[in-house]
């Protein structure tokens, strides 16, 4: 009998698949029954903002029990015995999709790390925007990198610090590291949860029969029955312990900025994200793009599943019926093999099929949530189209995507973007559509409820459509001071 | 290295779990390049109609290769390597839920047997009355079982035939057989389809680049780029070879009867079966629905995701919005162990999630495509009500299910069958709903567009709501005579 | 999750692996606790029959059980969980190398069928010489085959026999084949046990406590401490159930004429084989090598670890020191990839190494126990010869293999056999030895204690060195007369 | 999909199992052809070295690479696609079983670590008797541990050296580890080998067509087909790079004082150790032993496979037959569970099997190499005498083992071993044998060929037998001043 131990080749991506990903997502409990189990359940409810690998770690009150998979919450921690492999009231979980970092096992979360006041399990979602210039200097102090993940340099600052309580250590480490992230850690006292001083990435706080609960997405707490409390604020370390909550503030006082784009893609329709529903958002947008792009049309469609409540939104302002004219299959599995005859367009029929009974002879406005590389969306005109559609109107949810991410979501460069690169009469063209439309920045922030963007203090992060990035981005410009691409030093790292 | 051969658990079928099953999916390809890897395609659009198993045969015009797989057809046919595996330009394939026969390996699909001709692969869907009856004849003329399967009853038949063509010997075994089904065999000359005397079970013939291909539904056909032909008609056999298509029937014949439960839950929305769209069909259901059980609400909601189609038909006979006030989750895996503190109505959070900013203060009208038993209606109502929902209504987009099935549907016993033992306003009490509603059988039968339900010779196989069986159901017949269980004689069988 | 059922790759045999190979051992115990781990531990005793596969078959009162693996016992069927999978008290089980039938699954044993009488598990060891002929007749009587095993054959003739008791339909069955065999069989109510008419197999009654186990050698009863009772006689069918042991005699009365390969290579030197102690026999090969084939040598040394007591016979009787001058690793796993550079004789070396101390600068005698190929001795004979030997003999303990074998031992055919092509000084200078010997018939028979050998009536099998088969060869005569390859009727099999 | 990545268990160690247990080899080629290949070979035939584990790491001019596995070599990297799976010509590769550190995934080695100078694989047998002090002195600078492994502290001593040459900083690291140890690194110029101060641990530098081979014994050069060149010398450090070999004294010049266990038990009979070859040494033990303490017997029996030499030196010496009085059964597997009925002695009958024809009625003298707890001796000797021997005499081919070791030897407590607490006359009276010997330590040191042990600077590291132990122990002695356990500060390590 052998095992791997360091090699895994995740699924293939396909490469036509357009759609944005964002990495992680966390979640944590603290002095609850079958904690691991619970986190299970949590992590399966955010399973959308990571499917390439998941882990636990748990404290049963004297000792760590760490777990960490490829694939799918509901295969790895499903199927039973977990509580005896992984006991005790405390634990924190992360699903994760990789940006930077490599899909190779090591980069797997959380994190373990034996300090000299104990032990530390930590998961992150985002992305550290100095992270190549914190490992350097790490490096060449004599640090020994086992992952190339940003949670390990979160870890080697906190055991490096001087700071005698591990609170002072965690936010010693927390005053060196710059980007959009949310944090949970597990000490053998402690469940921490911290969201970095903009509020670019999520957290959210819950209450399970009076015990706290921390999830990236309100959709976890409603998995496990636990109730919601409030949103972590921008800036925000929580502490939680048997004496009950603390709330620290150990970043400078800035005003919030988060992400816009979990409303429009990311967050789970019925997740509560800053306030707001994302279903009530996605269908404002929805609303007002039908207002801001309208068209003669006979039927709404919507490219499932995102685009689902947009559509639905436009279909009621329009006035028009609202129909699924194209069917998701909902089982995957490994990549097929592009037979040399006959399956056109493959790629998109393994997960989309049209319904000729809605598309053929109509005149169609098919919304999506966002277009990115706009490869998808060439496909699906093409195969509604070819069910006999007599003219088919495209719809971005969102306006232009133009510029790339660097808070932990994986876009590719600008000049794979569409929008970046072609004005929307060349795009129409491109996608072969009878019209084409984006929503504006006003209408995306007028679907927020917020009136106007304050150009001075944008309300949101929202760079992907503005190219207004919310802090700045040090790895990136000191590569290009030296003119190297962004990981040059991780060009040596061992590749399994 | 070890790797057991003869047991497989499948994942546990969630107790709670209420949707009826269909055992499975049919596909054959003749005379084309990767014909194995088009079949997995096929199959894959298939894979609604079974999920616990899946396997493909294929003839290189010197042998048979065969390849059986528990799970589903992406993990067991894609990542590459099938055209080495698996040559040839003829094949046939199958997707299987189990109903008769046990979830063991040996009754996974196709069946293969070396006869004095050459060798045959066979693969159904559908179910046997005479099953038990034939086997039981078998054995006592000395024949071996190795499985529990229909299709091995029927590759006996054909062995033991006393004719000399092969056509001639599969007629004689069809002329014993009795019950509900679709059949695709493959020989070394030949693809052979045949859908029984009253059609019970849905075939459809498709063309790709002038070869013919054979599919239990047309999703299949969209799936390769095939163009859909012409259903299967009932009692027909058609007979593909290098000379064309031959068409015989070689049953008596008989009006053509079809199962209406196709369009309530089986086949795929897209699909269009015996002439009809699924999609549209579902449609007027929720239409005629919301004539004849109409509520004061405030929204419709579909129970997803074949609820959908009902529920837009619903909303738009009664002006309603229709709003997607339960999100599904498509992610799944092995079951998850129910922790023992807080995660109430674990089994139905898994899969389904509450979506407040729709249901919040609304009075709801909830659309589900069918009810079983009601355990899944009880704790989906449950969570409506605990997301703030003012009134819930539930509708059944089709009429009481009262009747067991014996035509390849997986359905409980009648006394477990909740419209068979209650009252409507028993089973509002029971779900714990504010109205409760069903569709007509005569409602069902406008819906499918051919006028009033012909008493006494009936346009479709409709016994789940009506008991009016299309054929005799012999094993149940003598099975009830002996005052025995219908499985009797496989009491002795192994079980693994 | 997904399983292949179907496929399975055996670990590749070494090309130049040059052993001959015995295709199965059997076991089966009656009415004791724990039958299938007892079981699993007497297959354990007999792995060195066959290590491709294992299967085990249970009854527990009520229903069989059936396992099947392809690899080792120990990875097969130990770990625990055995008895919940297994239950009963009454098993038989198998340990397979394949010679006929194709290493694929459908073949493993024990075969099950479920007849009319009941379920019966069989399996066997040895080989049928009229199995292409009875499936041939079988095929046309409309007989389906799953596999391309004798045991299959077998329980066809039981199932079609129009007798109504079950042992007599066994011995009908049995009345119709040819060959040379041991036989278990399970029913509900039996364990029974034949050996063929001239007893080529062995197979031996043991006693656990008063209960009776049944196995190929001795080694399996001292596995579970059993004690030795009695060798099944040639001939003899034993009949076990809950009123005792009864013996029959279904056929015609032979003379007995075991299998003599079994001392010379296959049987375990700890195993007592129709009287005779399998170690001794060796040594007595050993010890008469020494004085047929005598040479002036400082060292005898054996290809270990088959040739260890012969070599230990040679040595004791030419009064020169025994050694280990050959050191065999008992690590095995997958076919390593011979790199291209520097590992000269990788498939010799992964084996047996060199042990320098005892050859360098000596006159070495090595002594195998049989050569069948040469391909294995003239890496053995370089090996040694580049540790520094100064002068290499080679003997080999059994006389010159020179025809093939068609009872169950896997051996090539004849032109590729050495002894066939080439006399011994010809060898001798093929394997680059200082001088060749082998032992004479007269020898081997004197070895085993029964005086000379009786060429009217051989009071052993032993056409591997002197072509005198002891029955007719059905299978290969037709397939003579028709000039086609045994194995025509196979062609059309599928392969998977 | 899924795949664990931290959790795996090993196959349980039988706990009658008696053997000391050594905890690695190591390997290293530097500038060859399928490096990474040529690497599993050697490491195949060190796999006596640890069984538990087994890794590689490559250099292919750019990256590294590196694969690790729990179970055996062969299974890992055996069956193709190594090649391209780990290109390059330079590698490193590691067999194992653990001391310290536990059975898990991340202590498996080589290690690799990404340093400011570029990346560095390091493999290790043997262990560090300040191992624990100097953990916690990193752990309180700030220095997360990923393992509990000895390589990884030497990692970090390298990696925080202030000095500027590789080389340099390796040193600067050595200068601060005690105890026995070699040491195979790989960088992306260099392959350095080192071997402690006394040698404790053995290393060798082999040569294939003009490049560099180390390996911790002679039969991994011979497996590859390379020629011995000569041992590394204790407190040498070898550098092997493009320009050729060079060697370094790192450490203030000592006597060389290599482990006697090497000859006793560990090292493969067939190489050659610091100048002596190990069958040589064994069969001198046996025969002194035979002077020492001899009996009056019929037969001389090895306890096999280790036994052997011993017991042919024996029996030469005291002109007493050698036989095969015990068979060993090599296949093995996952732990059989004991059934609850017959199979008495389970544990050792799974390996070992009575030849009755050689032990019936005789006058037994059993051999074996050494004695811990005596556990397996209990069993050997009543298998023995279950098969009918007259007497019962046994000798161990080692003085007794009377204290535990620190340096890479897996043996138990003092408490547990039979000769720290027991007379000889005790002993035998346990074991129930006639009469019991052991070999004494001059006996060891004669058979060593280098005249009487030195009371004041001992040729040999053999405290297991005198208490004189080679270096001071710091760890122990700290946990003794603390009055700890030894692996105090570990418990709080995550345990997966």
């Amino acid at each position: 009998m052998t095992q791997a131990l360091d090699r895994w080749s995740p699924p293939m991506r396909d490469p036509d698949d357009d759609t944005p990903r964002l990495e992680c997502g966390v979640f944590g409990v603290f002095d609850i029954d079958d904690a691991a189990a619970m986190t299970a359940l949590g992590l399966h409810a955010l399973q959308h903002r990571g499917q390439e690998a998941c882990g636990i770690a748990s404290f049963d009150g004297q000792r760590f029990h760490t777990e960490r998979h490829m694939g799918h919450v509901g295969d790895a921690f499903g199927g039973g015995g977990l509580a005896e492999r992984m006991p005790g009231r405390f634990a924190i979980g992360h699903t994760r999709y990789s940006t930077a970092g490599g899909s190779f096992i090591r980069n797997v979360q959380p994190m373990f790390a034996d300090m000299e006041a104990g032990g530390v399990a930590l998961a992150h979602n985002g992305n550290l925007t100095n992270f190549l210039t914190l490992r350097e200097q790490l490096v060449s102090d004599g640090v020994i990198f086992q992952s190339t993940s940003d949670s390990e340099v979160i870890l080697h600052l906190i055991a490096r610090s001087r700071k005698s309580r591990f609170v002072d250590r965690f936010t010693e480490a927390l005053s060196r590291i710059e980007g959009g992230y949310a944090l949970v850690a597990l000490t053998n006292k402690k469940l921490i949860g911290v969201r970095d001083p903009l509020g670019i990435r999520p957290l959210v706080l819950g209450d399970l029969d009076g015990k706290a609960v921390l999830a990236s997405e309100t959709c976890a707490l409603d998995m496990i029955g636990a109730r919601f409390v409030r949103d972590i604020e921008h800036g925000e370390m929580v502490i939680i312990d048997r004496h009950g909550i603390e709330s620290l503030r150990p970043f400078p006082a800035k005003q919030a900025r988060p992400c816009i784009f979990e409303y429009v893609y990311f967050a789970r329709p019925d997740s509560v994200v800053n306030g707001r529903s994302v279903y009530d958002v996605r269908k404002r947008m929805g609303r007002r793009l039908a207002q801001e792009a309208p068209a003669d049309i006979d039927v709404v469609v919507p490219v499932p599943d995102s685009g689902v409540p947009a559509a639905l939104g436009f279909a009621q302002e329009a006035g028009a019926p609202f129909e699924m004219g194209i069917i998701r299959n909902h089982y995957v599995g490994r990549t097929f093999i592009q037979p040399t005859q006959g399956a056109r367009e493959l790629g998109v029929r393994m997960k989309l099929a049209p319904n000729r009974a809605v598309l053929a002879g109509k005149k169609v406005m098919l919304i999506d949530d966002s277009i990115v590389r706009g490869t998808n969306s060439v496909r699906v005109v093409r195969m509604v189209r070819e069910a006999g559609a007599a003219e088919v109107h495209l719809r971005s949810a969102s306006p232009p995507i133009q510029w790339p991410d660097y808070y932990g979501i994986d876009m590719p460069d600008r000049d794979k973007l569409l929008a970046a690169n072609h004005s929307v009469e060349e795009i129409a063209k491109i996608l072969n559509v009878d019209s084409m439309g984006y929503l504006s920045v006003e209408g995306l922030y007028w679907a927020m409820g917020v009136g106007p963007r304050d150009e001075a203090n944008p309300q949101f992060t929202d760079h992907y459509f503005t190219g207004d990035y919310p802090t700045r981005l040090l790895d990136r410009e000191i590569a290009e001071g030296r003119n190297e691409a962004v990981d040059r030093q991780l060009s040596f790292l061992v590749d399994a």
